[in-house]
């Protein structure tokens, strides 16, 4: 894998997508087999104009056109070569066509990383063949390419011919399965102009698919539906990049919890990572996360009819009182704001609705109006034309034939005339004429409340991330793989470890270390106040358990007897641990402050990742903590500390008094510079506690592992 | 409304539900009057077989049916009114029919509590004919009553002929548009055999509708949408009385956010309670609550179909390997479980299905199987006569013509074979023949992956707490409605408080009020060890703020100091308050054990309601508490304890020693028998904190206010 994960530059794909010629390998007109749904696809569905050449080991002709034996004998070397052999001569086919000269293979063929040991082995070896020939992979295991905007199928999917709706969102998927369901949300009105079926991603991975479409202008948003991250280095690129246009990215991420997991191991073979580590990225990279399939279309929908320009205030309007108030009570729980209506709005809607309507936002007009179109439409325009109003979501909870019809024509009448969203929801499991008109209209129809409000949460969000957006966010995050890391671990003793995070900028107390009781009392004489004395020695990690720390030493006499005691204690519990002395510590003042911690640790698919959190016993308890990969920016920093509830304790907490929050951004900037500076070296550290109080921050334990040259 | 939530009894309903004579007064021919919609529902659509009277002021024939001019004419009086005149003789209408001896009235008007000072007040009058007359009210402010195993419809719903099917949900609303919604799931295969929307309540509430349903035997699960509980002893009593007759309740409830709360007052003018409470009733009470409108469809159709006899273990079947994923991925962050399959069941999946199947649960059989029905047939029948298998859940990603309809038609003969649901999802926005196949075959599609997974969730859960059910919890909660409260609030003295705990069994340290220095010192000498003091008034609620308390007292000498101390900052603090000595208490060993909360509050609908949770600061930071109206169970103390996270702190975390959690349920308990003894008087009480250690649980500081007589 180190080999695809280092590969940082895209390679332009625009053959692969639009090929000039190609060649299916494998071609075949037994009814339903791969070979031949894939030329119908290409023939008979495709727009395509280009040369197609069919190549079939054993035949001269198929489906009426004439046929290769072989790869190398074709007349020159196509764009795009569509392989539909069987497993175990892939390879073969592959190694032929990298050396043929052409550019891309899309690998319909199954029985892979996915399959058991064979497969494997058949998949490391397919994985060396772009690096030897030039050739670039798409697949295997997947159900091919559909280019919907080019109106081009490079795939065995029968569908193909029924689910071709243009339009401004791009598809990248590792499976196939899920993919398809989206591709039918054209039902909908959802538009997918290109979708990418990644497969068992042997070279060409979804993050080369995203970075192509960013590059295309007819996509605005892009989706992605994950089993696991192969090569997050060049996915973070990719997220990056789309960030910088604007463009949203929302994601579904199958693999949270061990039952998926393991489930995806055995589709795509992808290593599925750590669920709160990608939620973490997803969110520093700028990407929305949704949680089911159909959140996923939902909030692409959305977001390819505009992005918020502010915090968007949402009107509610239907012509049911109880469907208006609990979209209004889901609004409010999801955190979103109710638009106030300007005056001239509710005067607008006394003047057309009946004395028992509801005038303020939610607008319940009452059903009696839908007999009414002229009232109806009077009323909607003027929720929606209301200044305050950013998008208007309007919940029908019933089909009533001709009445849900008109109040679904006006919806479209009144869409036309402003720039702002309007959202219908058909709650209704009866599907009428006007959901219809709905989707003729454009309008996305969402089917749920509940999902229609969390797709106007992040839809709502993305707006927000992408006001906030800043450039340096992009050389930062990941964009370096993994170099080889030296083979040593070495484990650091405190002292050792505070002296280079003190010079890298983390505050920690004034102290030195002791080689004799003499030394202890002259350095705490030279500390003055309340002294804490340590067992300093690496090979002793929990100090607390084995009676090596005192606390609160005052007095020569105090100093000199922790001196005996916690050598006694140390050698009496660990005989065998290489002791340097005594760390000897200024006392920080603990009820003055807040007990946070600040750890570094390794994922092994996105490299260095930091965690801030509450201290104390309550961290594991209340799992109150927020993740970032590293580097981060200060804007990270902040929302870092946001993100958990221990914020409210930093910010002065019944009567405590506001700590300095400054300085705890300005620390956990300093440890993600120290670890990015030194990147390949961190692989564990251990703030606990950092102590942050009204004058400053400070880490007053530290356990550093760096990884270091033998 | 004290005479409304007093009447515990509930009157037999079904001459209101089943008629055997009706009068519509205010019968209209006018097209698309609420009169005449009425009567052609009844005459035209309904199977109503008894005696039809008309009424209205002016007319002597409507529809060509001949009219009275008054209720007082009738040669009888029938069963039912339905009343379809103004609110503005709404009231005198209703008189006359309760004059004449009518049963019920089914009232369609609008215009009452939900609108504006004159409605209120027309309302409150309404509020009084029931009890001068006899007559029942259901409404007003609703489109009235749908029976539907009966062919009856007492309703001016344009839709009532085509949502008629028949089935055994009952369903009791407020408001009537979501009802609607629910009737059209009829599209789906959910039917409704009796709706009730009950309105403004002035009378009949969802409660005495809850109640009726428990006693239908036709109807199997009941469910709710709520805006606001009016009457909750008697909704307790109805959910009570369901749990016992093992009818799940599935409920809706409106008004969780502050947005939510503002718009139900403006439809059905309920008041909408607290959220918290709302739920915590709900869990005791053993209803199922659910967030959306579609949930509660989802959940209501699959208990429908029986209830689980175990905790369910559930197979996951497809023929999309990302699509087993991602439900196998959501069931294991919703806590099911996934079955494991039989040994026998893993054999014959392995002799059917194709070698790059996925054999274990979940289970993908790739979607090559479509194309033969006999081997879906044969997979789907192992997995789902597996004896480890509980349910089946088969997502459908997408619609495949006759390949999905062949699928689902395999699912309905399947199904006929055995007794476990199959649950099947249409995830796509493509509908198929398949998708009506499942549902002419009993199957009830779900719509998302998620929410079949929360229904799944839900089912299971009723499953438990019906094998769980405990015939004890009959006779408790909140059966009996607030007496008359006595008016004057006395806030006890700590002293005084912890005496009236400790005699009802709540462990208190033991101590005595000292009224000088040498009292203080003898009682101290008494307790032996460290003491605390505490400034003694009822006068002074925050003892720790104003310097009036004192820990670790061991000499004498300490003792006096800490009586001048105290009796200083006090008398400076509060120069008003009448200080009636110090409170001189044993010192608890706070090290050993972990600091609770348990605290009572009287909630305006639902009474005395008791909280239990993390102590300290953090109790409000993360909102670790458990609420239970009062009285509670052995069951219900320790849940509440479980249910929080603080429960892992009790078991004994990172080392700690487990505590006494038996003695803190005692004293839960104990708090409980207390407060209900006296259910009267305890307005508030503040047991915080109450230490659990290894050795016991005890209320170290109490705050105790009751009503007592003038």
């Amino acid at each position: 894998m180190k080999q695809e994960t280092q590969r940082a530059a895209f390679d332009n794909l625009d053959l692969l997508m639009d090929p000039r010629s190609v060649v299916v390998v494998g071609a075949s007109d037994r009814p339903g087999s791969i070979g031949q749904r894939s030329i119908t696809n290409i023939i008979e569905h495709s727009k395509f104009q280009g040369e197609l050449f069919l190549v079939n080991a054993t035949r001269d002709e198929v489906m009426g056109r004439p046929c290769y034996r072989r790869v190398e004998d074709l007349p020159y070397a196509p764009d795009l070569a569509v392989v539909a052999v069987p497993a175990n001569v892939a390879n073969e086919v592959l190694e032929a066509c990298g050396k043929k000269g052409i550019r891309f293979a899309v690998v319909l063929t199954s029985g892979f990383g996915e399959a058991g040991e064979e497969g494997k082995r058949l998949e490391a070896r397919m994985r060396q063949i772009p690096g030897e020939t030039g050739i670039r992979i798409y697949g295997p295991n997947c159900p091919g390419l559909t280019n919907t905007n080019k109106g081009l199928g490079f795939t065995f999917s029968p569908s193909f011919e029924h689910d071709r709706m243009t339009g401004p969102i791009g598809l990248a998927t590792q499976g196939g399965g899920l993919g398809r369901t989206f591709l039918q949300a054209c039902e909908r009105g959802v538009g997918i102009g290109l979708w990418c079926s990644a497969g068992n991603e042997v070279d060409l991975t979804v993050s080369d698919y995203i970075n192509h479409m960013v590059s295309m202008p007819e996509i605005k948003v892009i989706v992605t539906l994950l089993e696991g991250i192969n090569d997050p280095p060049r996915f973070a690129q990719a997220a990056l990049s789309a960030a910088a246009h604007g463009k949203p990215i929302v994601a579904l991420k199958v693999g949270k919890s061990d039952y998926g997991i393991k489930a995806t191991q055995s589709h795509t073979a992808a290593l599925s990572g750590s669920t709160d580590i990608n939620s973490a990225a997803f969110r520093q990279l700028g990407i929305i996360e949704v949680d089911d399939i159909d959140e996923l279309i939902d909030t692409a929908a959305l977001l390819a009819r505009g992005v918020p320009k502010r915090d968007a205030r949402v009107a509610i309007y239907s012509f049911s009182g109880g469907t208006v108030a609990l979209a209004a009570d889901m609004l409010g729980l999801a955190g979103l704001t109710l638009a106030e209506f300007d005056p001239a709005t509710d005067a607008k809607l006394r003047e057309l609705l009946p004395a028992y309507a509801a005038f303020d936002n939610p607008v319940d007009t009452t059903a009696e109006i839908l007999v009414k179109p002229e009232i109806s439409f009077g009323s909607l325009l003027a929720v929606a034309q209301d200044p305050n109003v950013d998008v208007v979501l309007f919940p029908i909870p019933m089909e009533y034939g001709a009445t849900t019809r008109a109040a679904a024509e006006n919806m479209v009448k009144v869409q036309a005339q402003i720039d702002k969203p309007i959202v219908p929801v058909w709650v209704s499991d009866r599907v009428g004429e006007g959901y219809q008109v709905m989707i003729e209209g454009g309008l996305v129809p969402v089917r749920s409340v509940g999902k229609a409000i969390k797709a106007l949460q992040r839809w709502n969000r993305f707006g927000q991330c992408q006001r906030e957006f800043d450039a340096s966010w992009l050389p930062a995050i990941c964009t370096e793989a993994e170099g080889s890391m030296p083979d040593v671990r070495k484990v650091y003793g405190e002292a050792e470890g505070k002296a280079l995070l003190a010079r890298a900028g983390v505050p920690v107390p004034r102290g030195h270390v002791a080689c004799n009781a003499q030394e202890a009392v002259d350095i705490a004489a030279e500390l003055g106040g309340a002294v804490v004395a340590k067992i300093a020695s690496a090979d002793i990690l929990h100090k607390t358990d084995i009676g090596g720390v005192m606390v609160g030493l005052r007095t020569e006499a105090e100093v000199r007897a922790a001196w005996d005691a916690i050598m006694t204690s140390a050698r009496n519990a660990c005989p065998e641990a290489r002791i340097d002395g005594l760390l000897i510590e200024q006392m920080a003042d603990l009820k003055q402050g807040v007990e946070t911690l600040i750890g570094v640790h390794r994922d092994p698919l996105f490299g260095p990742i930091l965690t801030f959190g509450l201290g104390g016993i309550y961290v594991e308890l209340f799992k109150d903590v927020s993740r970032r990969l590293l580097p981060i920016t200060p804007r990270d920093a902040t929302e870092m500390i946001r993100e958990t509830r221990c914020h409210e304790l930093l910010k002065g907490y019944r009567g405590s008094p506001a700590v300095d929050i400054a300085a705890l951004e300005r620390l956990l900037l300093a440890v993600s510079d120290f670890v990015v500076q030194d990147k390949h070296h961190v692989l564990e550290m251990d703030l606990n506690p950092v102590i942050v109080s009204p004058s400053g921050a400070m880490a007053l334990d530290a356990v550093l592992v760096m990884a270091q040259e033998a």
